[in-house]
């Protein structure tokens, strides 16, 4: 009889070794952040759905697992709409529910708050080659700081955090949500239409400059205007770092003069950072970012070798502020935590002792052997004889043993071993 | 304008000082458990509902938050049965998913394999004080040991993490379904309602012995049966430990005698670990423990001054062979996550520095300050200085602050001051 012991359609089980490595991300990545002064927090997985439907989460909300309401009758009456049937729903992201969050706990909090948030989110997406319908976000947010201090201490901090992984090199790419208004204001395009020409921008990474420039013609921009933004995106883009902000003010004289400085601000910051650290940046006039809430600065880290960004976030002042009908400044970074766990190898290796007991040695005097060779640091795991001796040496030395201690029966007394390494195996644990 | 920010009906969030006291909890239980070779795993929260309703979680089963499925017309058709309109659900439990995961990834587990989870788990209760719909559990397994060799160093690992987190002088109580099985057989309950009579047996802490007997003679057990069994079951409970397998042995010949056997072997084990660690231990002849899937030794341990028990388990032989087709033995321990939370106190201080800054000190001056100080145990997190000083280092203290740096202008100069300690205040982070 074959049984179906497959997780649900889209999901995955963690096996030991994948944990072991995620785990080691988490503490690495949270204490770094921990040094910031970000403190955990965590909300629960289900919300009202009407919050998870509220427009804030875009393409998202389409997505949502839906929660039934409980104590329907057993059969649904006719013509019955599906939303009368649901109540709650999975998370999508880590953002709606911070929303809430601040909303409803932000006079226990100080000011400003600096929140961290890991743990899992679901999407009901067609399940696909390395995209799971439950994966893990890793968000930082500093809520009630309206300076770019918080952009470039996000940014600080999480370069730190992939540092803290191994992952040295990154590049920092930067723009503001102003500039790329300004562009589309000088350009001519209605602001009724900016969000079309951000989304047709925001694709330049999949599908490459001539089929945005037909996008950009399509929202009706005429040849003309098209020819002039990429013109002047292509000149911003090969200005230099540091001169970068300059070259922004000249370029687009219709952009807010608040926003240049910030652009500057975080520039000289950006610029103070990757003299000590080894990271580098620029300003990218193409980067966008998909979130439709973004206000000011947006950034995104690059990896050498890796497509794409394994980091993303930007300023959103006129999210939080929703729950408390006031303005409340954020900023907030994700890392893309999936994507990352992915760049790092399980080791399968363990730190930890098999006791190797004889099956005539009493269990009391096992354990009691295997509780003073245990110590805080020490694992020390009881392995019962089995086979031949050498044959189970190997396998304890594939599962990831470090080295065995051999406890048995000496003319009725308890002898132990002197404890000797196990062959070190690089494959996975196996049985 | 009031804005519903509550999260949704039965759950909360959890602020700072609340996840920083779970999350020590949980780094103390698992660091010891690690020490005893137990493997963490992870396995998705949503699981197909036909797994989650196959009779394996009891009364749980009835509170499972079910998911709609995708795709489902806008409008519901007469008469359709809910069961058509639903294809995962929320996890109840971690046992379910283990036994589905055993079957899943068996051959890529060593064996015996040691198993620990934590993780949220969802019951869709009705909302009362203390009680959850998303709360945490933390189980500990190990498959595939028969011996019970298992149940000793279940028993041992979760003392010694619960020590870790400060619960010394726990009281063990151990039972066996064989002891159970026998007791009834003795007293002449028909096989077929062994259920009622364990349901009944288990219900005396909270109904006492009065209504346990009538319930008792509710199942059809004679005056005379009743009598016998609460007699036979109070002089066992006056046995003393040591001698509570050959009391047992007398009291129920028709006991199999490789429980008595095994009762023994793990008495001598729980006497020998009380003489060396500050625990005690009894044979509960009245422990039953609610799951149907024990076949072997149960047990709890209960903490001076707290009603019931803050943990329990068994072994359960039958059940993660039906996800192979084949027996495989089991034995469990969960930690009552949220009540020993509970009972931990929150202290709210951070050992964290904060570095207040004038606002004149230029964003990249007040960066480069925090990296400076900042070190790999230091927390150092900036503050911007506002309203009076005082007011603002009191407010600091509160927020749990240890210490503050100040950073300021002297002649267009930075100038950072020495560390200065904050007053301590007991009371929680408030802004």
């Amino acid at each position: 009889m074959r049984i179906d012991n497959s997780p649900a359609r889209g999901t995955r089980d963690l096996l030991p070794e994948n944990v072991a490595v995620r785990d080691h991300m988490l503490k690495s990545i949270t204490d770094v952040y921990r040094t910031f002064g970000y403190q955990r927090i965590e909300t629960p997985a289900i919300e009202d759905i009407s919050r998870l439907q509220g427009g804030q989460g875009g393409e998202n909300e389409k997505l949502i697992f839906q929660i039934l309401r409980r104590g329907l009758p057993p059969e649904i009456g006719a013509a019955t709409p599906i939303r009368d049937l649901v109540d709650l729903g999975l998370r999508y992201d880590l953002t709606v529910p911070l929303t809430r969050f601040y909303g409803n706990n932000h006079a226990r909090l100080p000011s400003p708050f600096r929140s961290l948030q890991v743990g899992p989110v679901w999407r009901a997406e067609r399940p696909q080659k390395g995209r799971y319908r439950q994966f893990y976000q890793c968000d930082i947010d500093i809520i009630g700081e309206s300076s770019v201090l918080a952009e470039s201490e996000l940014i600080e901090a999480t370069s730190e955090a992939l540092s803290a992984v191994g992952l040295d090199g990154i590049t920092v790419r930067l723009s503001d949500r102003r500039f790329l208004a300004a562009l589309a204001a000088g350009a001519g395009v209605p602001e009724d239409n900016w969000d079309g020409f951000f989304v047709a921008l925001d694709k330049l990474d999949k599908i490459g400059w001539e089929d945005v420039q037909r996008e950009f013609q399509e929202i009706g921009l005429p040849a003309t205007a098209v020819t002039a933004v990429v013109e002047k995106i292509s000149d911003l883009a090969e200005l230099p770092g540091a001169k970068a902000a300059d070259g922004l003010a000249d370029a687009l004289p219709n952009m807010p003069s608040s926003a240049i400085e910030d652009l500057s601000t975080t520039m000289a910051c950006l610029h103070r950072l990757a003299s000590e650290r080894p990271l580098s940046w620029r300003f990218d006039p193409t980067l966008v970012r998909g979130m439709g809430y973004y206000t000011g600065q947006v950034f995104e880290m690059s990896y050498p070798g890796v497509r794409g960004s394994i980091a993303g976030g930007g300023r959103y002042d006129q999210l939080i502020g929703r729950s408390l009908d006031r303005d409340v400044p954020a900023c907030g970074f994700s890392i893309g935590f999936e994507r990352i766990v992915d760049l790092l190898n399980p080791d399968g290796r363990r730190d930890a002792i098999a006791l190797l007991a004889d099956n005539d040695v009493a269990v009391a005097d096992v354990l009691a052997a295997a509780r003073h060779l245990r110590s805080t640091t020490r694992a020390v795991e009881i392995a019962r004889r089995s086979g031949k001796f050498g044959a189970q040496l190997t396998r304890l030395g594939k599962e990831g043993f470090s080295s065995f201690v051999h406890l048995r029966l000496e003319d009725g007394r308890v002898v132990q071993g002197s404890e000797r390494p196990l062959a070190t195996n690089d494959a996975p644990a196996a049985g």
